[in-house]
């Protein structure tokens, strides 16, 4: 049963356990994962590397898509095995390592990890260990809920461990599109130009006796803890729907507002929700990862396609999803990162991507990976992919946290991941800000009206107007310009006592 | 013998004089002029313009592909008819203007303002004042030195004045490649593959019933007033070769290098001068604009082709080049700047981007633009189209400024353009930093041992040191941050008193 998933008969004596696989990967190896946004990473492995450094202690330089699930991550730290890790992380145990300063974090544009690795700017890959659905008649291997970074690590590795887990039904088979760009200096243009465009093969493309390991596992995907809107989420949604409606009003969107992107988690789910109940029709997504609202959209007739890098669902829509594949499969395509997230088609498509905010300043400058400059969260993610190249970059937060000890907008942003050049659109619940063509003081004019809670309002208008006497394009008081942030470190609000 | 220069007969009636063709300009109108990197700007119809508002003041919105020539910024912004400027200056007067709130400057990557004008996002231009060799027999109009945002602000203008300069010859026509992106849904790849490829017209296509006014000139484009290397931007020029000399043998680069853009001004091109003095051979560049650097290395035969957007030269190279255009007319193409600054092409081809940082901090955070975080000098220009997308994004500065009162490199950018995940080598006299796969503290080592002056390097360690034992992903001191800024401001240096 389970080895009719690997059709290369040649293959079958490659299958042992977990533990004896992990024993391929040796002390100081550069390791290429599968797994983005906490879908399809290998599984069985990496919990077995755990167990085995106990007793026999190693350090390795772990790579993977994105965001691993299963606590693996926690695991790994736990373990001491990780020295260093790119190009994104969402946990809480390695967060807390990579602030020590005892993992060494790389945050990436997604993008940009296997291009660096195909011009050996990074170090390649020792091996590569990938979950997999099947192996093909070929030796290919077919990848399961994400496509990730898998493809290029599986060419670059010298080995490649596959996990081919039976918890994802053999069905997903035919949903991924592989394509990798050709080297230069003889590259040619990606061929993709629209959201439904097949352009590469449905498995990975490597010779079968570079898989070193075959590893059956049957551990489901972690599912997905986002949220349902609340008032606020919900808020920003309705603000957001309504500037949509104006921009297609006025002819400066299609009726179907071109290929949607969003980002990950509680925010950007919402926003996407917000548009059950707009009048949009025939609505797309080219995104890199697709969540609970991506199906809500297709199961309401809204949307007709959706192209990501990585599907992760809640519970309920897991099964909805998983148990009725013949009824989405014909709507979805699951790309590699570099091609979800690459400029050449973000540019090319007219992406509006919708991107959350760690906090934003009162000129357009974003911040998305670090609290009060210095602490990282996650990581810049493809947020950067996106919001450089799009059509339009939208980003949105609560304009408030910790019950209002925190303002979202602050004088000047703590750690910038996208500048004044690159964002278009700002939006809280208390508003929206279309920053589309003006210089900064006009900017901060908007944002402090439409996006500034009213908690903080004044004391941001004071620090407009007396950086503005001082003068200056950006005007800014520097003495002041993290004072909010200090008097958060000190008292525990930004709030002037 | 001027009216040979408009071949298609018609329009012989719309000779007139730049004061008639200047009252086409009426308050509030946004307009879209020629001009890039000070070459092949409108002359005659601003000056005459400036003069006009003295009797009869009015205010216009004005774009351009970046700086102008002539004074025309400093001219203009006297006249008081400048109510807003987009997308780039390098003018003084303008600048004085600009922090201090009298025109509201719109600084915008180069390649983003047509593409924003295209979608609605920007008023359309009212009308385009073009500086011409020719008008074809088409009506199309043949640019000079600049192709710049010419073509598109022609194609969006309801009229277009053309401003025919006698002093271009008439042998620079056919250098010209003008190619428009397709509209969204139906865009196709730009069809550009190589840095010699043509791939649209030579004159920009526009029906003739738009031209408004044709003005002869016979002003010359201001020479570049780039200085010969100094000591400390040939040692950057020479750390940089070593550099790349190693990049070739471990052979992460082709033995060309591939395409090199280079910024302006006398660093970029002194360390394009260094590269005269290096092994490499049949280099080319694809990059926004072509200096005396460019000439020379084709003089030495050490590059075969170059692709830019602009040209402006020394009176010494002005001549060379423009006396003898039949040696260089199969070396060169001028595209529009949205196509030589393309996000999809600088992918493609594998950019080798040097740019000029204002300051960087110990992360790899570069500012480019403002003094303080608050004055803005001239703005970003294409460096952020080149240096996100590019194969390797290369920042140059000298270590110290004001004879050392200014540390080039410090705590944090007061300012941020290009952000710590897109920077990948940092060069001052003192010597480089590759930051390429380091985490940010170890990036920060890199940058305080090769690039701090030994003035301030002392004073960089202990910052570090102390932010690094307060801890987080990116140490930092809040309080401290910006304490080298402030002490400027108030002690003026930058140095502990």
């Amino acid at each position: 049963m389970q080895l009719e998933r690997i059709r290369h008969a040649g293959l079958h004596e490659k299958v042992m356990s977990a533990e004896q696989a992990s024993e391929f990967i040796k002390d100081g190896m550069t390791v290429g994962m599968s797994g983005f946004t906490r879908a399809g990473e290998a599984k069985a492995v990496p919990k077995a590397l755990a167990e085995r450094v106990k007793e026999h202690p190693l350090k390795i330089n772990l790579m993977t898509g994105a965001s691993l699930g299963n606590d693996l991550d926690k695991i790994l730290t736990e373990s001491g095995s990780l020295a260093r890790r790119m190009p994104f992380q969402v946990d809480t145990t390695l967060r807390k390592a990579i602030n020590n300063g005892d993992v060494m974090f790389i945050d990436q544009h997604l993008s940009e990890t296997v291009e660096q690795l195909r011009n050996h700017q990074l170090k390649l890959p020792d091996i590569a260990i990938i979950e997999a659905i099947a192996i093909t008649e070929e030796g290919h291997i077919v990848p399961t809920t994400s496509v990730g970074n898998s493809a290029s690590f599986s060419i670059f590795a010298k080995q490649v461990i596959v996990e081919i887990n039976t918890s994802h039904k053999p069905e997903l088979e035919g949903l991924h599109d592989i394509y990798i760009p050709s080297y230069r200096p003889t590259r040619t243009p990606v061929p993709l130009v629209k959201v439904d465009d097949r352009i590469g093969s449905t498995a990975i493309p490597i010779p079968p006796e570079k898989i070193a390991a075959i590893v059956f596992t049957s551990q489901n995907d972690s599912y997905s803890t986002v949220g349902a809107p609340d008032e606020d989420t919900a808020a920003i949604a309705k603000h957001l729907v309504t500037f949509l409606e104006n921009e297609v009003a006025e002819k400066r969107l299609a009726p179907n507002l071109g290929p949607l992107q969003a980002g990950i988690g509680n925010i950007a789910n919402a926003v996407m929700m917000g548009l059950l109940d707009s009048d949009f029709t025939d609505l797309t997504m080219y995104s890199e990862v697709l969540q609970d609202s991506t199906f809500d959209l297709i199961d309401a007739g809204k949307m007709t396609f959706a192209s990501g890098c990585s599907v992760i669902l809640s519970e309920r829509m897991n099964s909805k999803v998983f148990d009725n594949l013949e009824h989405y499969k014909d709507k979805l395509i699951l790309r590699p990162q570099e091609i979800s997230n690459h400029p050449e088609i973000v540019r090319r498509l007219g992406i509006i991507a919708i991107n959350t905010a760690l906090e934003f300043d009162i000129y357009g400058n974003v911040n998305s990976t670090h609290v009060c400059g210095t602490r990282m969260m996650n990581g810049i993610g493809g947020s950067g992919d996106f919001a450089r190249n799009a059509n339009m970059a939208i980003f949105v937060t609560k304009s408030i946290a910790k019950d209002g000890a925190i303002s979202s907008v602050v004088p000047m942003a703590s750690h910038v991941d996208h500048n004044e050049h690159d964002v278009d659109i700002l939006v809280t619940e208390q508003g929206l800000a279309d920053l589309r063509g003006l210089a900064p003081r006009e900017r901060a004019v908007q944002i402090i009206k439409h996006c500034v809670h009213p908690d903080y309002r004044n004391q941001m208008l004071d620090y407009f107007e007396r950086a503005c006497a001082r003068g200056g394009h950006t005007p800014h008081l520097l003495d002041e310009a993290f004072s909010w942030h200090i008097n958060l470190e000190k008292n525990g609000t930004m709030k002037l006592l």
